[in-house]
């Protein structure tokens, strides 16, 4: 099986920036302080009133393309993760294509998921890679600031706007894709959804996302563990092994909540959410470019998304040398 | 690398019928025979009002399902392709997931292309397939009748909402896949667009969709022969090996004229648009499962998908023996 790599990860963040603080939400300091307190988020990038899914999709898109010195006429495959797109019809990639100057041949493809975007955008590309051979590009890419209710604090807090394009190919640099796992259950369709935003009429409640939050902490407490252990079981390989979990940036208390039963150190698992918050599908590609030059090769990386489906699994990185 | 095969084919209408007559469409009868008599489209299935393309999906699994005798819980893989989602956040897939069972092993994604969502879900499912084994169900469901303007009668009579569920599997019998390619356009995005269908404000437009005809049309006519060209190329045939070819059923004028520039005999070219109407990417498979037994094992047939994005492709077929 051939392998591929994640050779490169190019970002962008919402314009605009809103602190979580009484001023900026509208609300009692005292709430203010509690939610900051809990999800340990004191501000987040927001898109602009004319700024979408695209716009983020193409600045991180160019700069992958010049931090690589790609040129777009080389890539093979653009696959764009997002649950905000511009239009249903058509997709965010098809703009990023248009725009940026991708070939005529290039596989071009939208797919919807959230916070456990990046791991199954992995899985799609890693899959197209090892038929095609050559390079792609996934894009996770959201404004979830766009259907936030704005009153609603226990979502509006936590939500950041962001966009990443990560470099994947057969060329070996950066992070070899050892194995990648992912679950599902629709029985939780209900637990985040943002109604009123496509065709279903939701007239009976006010548009935006709806979060069942003790539902979702829940969940995640549950699945992640048992998603890490068969992961890894896959693959002979236990958590001793992994030099660090980088997880979907939730917020504090999920991700605190998931270390202390994981039995994983402090150093084990960076966070970013402080000032990024939780910028779905793009918040593991955000992590992973940062903390890519703290790793040696050899190391190993376990990525985990979880979130919206509800939809969670891990992908398994291997550091190598550039 | 592993043959993978399109087992069979369920399917699911929308359950109301619109006529395309001057009592139905409010329109003056001199335009609606002249439409009628250049689509080729008499009448097409069209979604109540509650509705949706999730309910769709649901009833052509449960029919595939039921025909081939299959539980959910062996089903592997589950890739919804809509561009009329219920709802942005959770994708359609999710529904389905949940509302029918499958599961949480199930990798399951929503994916959004239009005219060529058939050709393109064909290659993510067959990838999918070819790394992991196993069965997967590709559902291509859409109601564009909620996004069409309903003035607009080059759009509204063409439209019909259906789904399609499409068994794929490593299990040998109904079609091989024997290879895919597909291409794309983002320069023509705007060609055929739904305004005020998610997050961007195109509030000074009519919401709905909008689409350069003349312009999709001879995209068609020079994108299609060259892409069926360079498809067969790849694996060295030529048209004159090909039983049938299987478009898009975008509409009468269309494939007429592609027809004529491929030469390409009518019993060649099946269609069944004039009482579907163009159902998006379910229309390949709503046609594919009409023919499927009018072919004999070694027949060639090649299905080709073309709009939206821009976005087209061919997928190479071979009947094999049941």
């Amino acid at each position: 099986m051939t392998d591929i790599y994640i050779n490169d990860i190019g970002t962008a963040l919402g314009s605009l920036r809103e602190q979580n603080d009484a001023q900026s939400l509208g609300q009692a300091e005292a709430d203010c302080l509690r939610i900051v307190d809990k999800t340990g988020i004191r501000s987040r990038p927001v898109a602009a009133e004319h700024e979408y899914s695209s716009d983020l999709a193409c600045t991180a898109t160019n700069a992958l393309l010049t931090e690589t010195g790609t040129v777009a006429t080389d890539v093979g495959a653009l696959l764009v993760c997002t649950q905000t797109p511009d239009h249903l019809i058509p997709g965010v990639s098809s703009r990023v294509h248009g725009r940026l100057g991708f070939p005529k041949s290039c596989f071009v493809l939208d797919i919807n998921q959230g916070c456990s975007g990046f791991v199954i955008g992995t899985q799609v590309m890693t899959n197209w890679l090892r038929a095609t051979g050559g390079s792609g590009i996934l894009v996770n890419a959201d404004t979830y600031s766009k259907l936030v209710r704005p009153h609603d604090l226990t979502t509006r807090v936590i939500f950041g706007d962001a966009a990443t394009a990560t470099m994947l190919s057969t060329r070996r640099g950066g992070f070899r894709v050892v194995h990648c796992r992912s679950f599902a259950d629709g029985s939780g369709y209900d637990a985040f959804v943002a109604r009123g935003s496509a065709l279903r009429n939701d007239q009976h409640q006010q548009a935006g996302i709806y979060m069942d939050g003790p539902g979702i902490l829940n969940f995640a407490l549950q699945a992640v563990p048992d998603a890490i252990t068969q992961t890894l079981a896959d693959v002979n390989r236990s958590l001793g092994d992994i030099r660090m979990v980088l997880f979907h940036q939730a917020n504090r208390f999920i991700i605190g909540q998931l270390a202390k039963k994981l039995k994983l150190a402090k150093e084990q698992t960076p966070c970013n959410y402080s000032d990024l918050g939780n910028t779905v599908s793009a918040s593991i590609p955000l992590l992973l470019k940062e903390q890519m030059n703290q790793l040696q090769p050899g190391d190993l990386v376990l990525t985990v998304g979880f979130g919206v489906g509800l939809s969670w699994g891990a992908a398994l990185l291997e550091r190598v040398k550039d």
